[in-house]
């Protein structure tokens, strides 16, 4: 492995460890992320963090980086390398990806991931995202999370990025947004992206963390629950009809139980 | 509307109320299927009919009758016509599609589907099929499933088709099938394939019911309860990441209520 994806890696793995540790904070009653690691056939592997506490219903905070021989994805979006300059080239992927799913249906959901990617021998970029689904949107809460997200990125990334995620964080078959948005970002190949893209990943804790504790003590109906099992379905269906890093995971032979870590605990249709 | 398309469509009604009628007459205090209609914005439109029961935890037993300007979908599998006889060509598509998720996890989850599609002036065909999912099979609940399908395909039918299920109804990423196997055909386009389709409709109430009273009344733990809601979970990544319907359905923007009567009542991941 060449010395700059060693560094990548071990960068990832302080960043999952920061957030596991700031996410177990919220946990009342001292509820811990369980780690499991796993190795992917292919190459590489990664190590899944899932939590199941009071606060969180259901958890997951995944680290992994995985190498294979052909790159399995077609290339799609917004500053996307050529198709010719991926299929079938050897590449390396790692990357960090949350998402939590609250018990309380008042404490929204959020999602982030940051990832690098190589793929043959000139190509590579950083992606990632972060987005909050709020089963009833609280207009202070958007406007704290996204505030922190427009400080990290400043205004042109943050008006290129939100406008991204407005349209990536949509589920076309309802014709609606996924929830109150957030930032997505593909293909960035410039000197300073990854220190942007690690800034990303460390903002996650200033922009969730206040929300939570806002809205943790909220007290709900069991009406109010059997909404929030339905609204679920909705995440469902967008992580696996649209979601690119579930679709690259399953497609690159990555482990099911670290990719579905995403899928709320329980859900009704 | 050609003579004939007005023929399957009616024909095709009529199958789902003699299905409907059957289901109706194993709940044990009388639920009722509930019958909505649907337009589709491009044309034509369906009914789907949802059933809440005592047995039948929920299911499904829908109507559709679809056109559109532009077939959306890319052919696939075995026997397929050429994208070219397709592609961008004005469909008709009307069909009864069902499934049916018992609350008790010792009665299986049952689909059935058959479908008849017209592309251009020149290309037809019927397809279908139909598959058991039991939480834990029994040896000879599968024999008896398979052994009406043996009898209403013949020999060398059965032999394809349930070969085909067998590919078809496999969840890749979890290297399995999805349950205990069927029957699935596509793109059926000899003279006495309509008849064949709309015999395999009337097979499903004596392949299904049977097995039904033979396990309705098995006693269960909470703990199969908890387990048959993990596994509910294939289910739903079976028919959002694999399942021709549903995707069909999405991308000719069918009604996603009707689309995801298929999901099951409550799933756990």
């Amino acid at each position: 492995m060449q010395p700059f994806r060693a560094e990548v890696e071990q960068r990832f793995r302080d960043l999952r460890d920061r957030i596991v540790a700031g996410l177990e904070a919220l946990e009342p009653a001292g509820a811990k992320f369980n780690r499991r690691a796993w190795q992917r056939p292919g190459g590489g592997g990664g190590e899944m963090s899932e939590l199941r506490g009071e606060l969180f219903e259901k958890g997951g905070c995944n680290f992994s980086a995985v190498s294979g021989e052909r790159y399995p994805f077609v290339p799609e979006g917004e500053g996307a390398p050529a198709a010719e300059e991926l299929q079938g080239k050897p590449f390396f992927a790692a990357g960090v990806s949350l998402v939590m799913h609250p018990h309380n249906p008042f404490v929204p959901v959020v999602h982030m991931n940051v990832r690098y990617l190589a793929v043959g021998s000139d190509v590579e970029w950083f992606g990632g995202g972060m987005d909050l689904t709020p089963f009833k949107p609280f207009a202070e809460d958007t406007a704290h999370f996204h505030g922190v997200l427009q400080k990290v990125c400043g205004p042109e990334r943050y008006a290129r990025f939100s406008r991204w995620a407005k349209e990536y964080f949509f589920i076309k078959h309802r014709n609606s947004e996924r929830g109150v948005g957030g930032i997505f970002f593909d293909y960035l190949r410039g000197k300073e992206d990854g220190a942007f893209a690690f800034a990303v990943g460390d903002s996650f804790l200033p922009a969730y963390a206040p929300i939570v504790e806002k809205r943790r003590g909220l007290r709900f109906s069991e009406a109010d629950r059997a909404a929030q099992l339905r609204w679920r379905g909705r995440y469902v269906e967008f992580n696996l009809l649209y979601d690119r890093g579930t679709i690259f995971g399953l497609k690159s032979g990555g482990n099911p139980d670290a990719i579905f870590m995403s899928l709320p605990p329980l859900v009704s249709w």
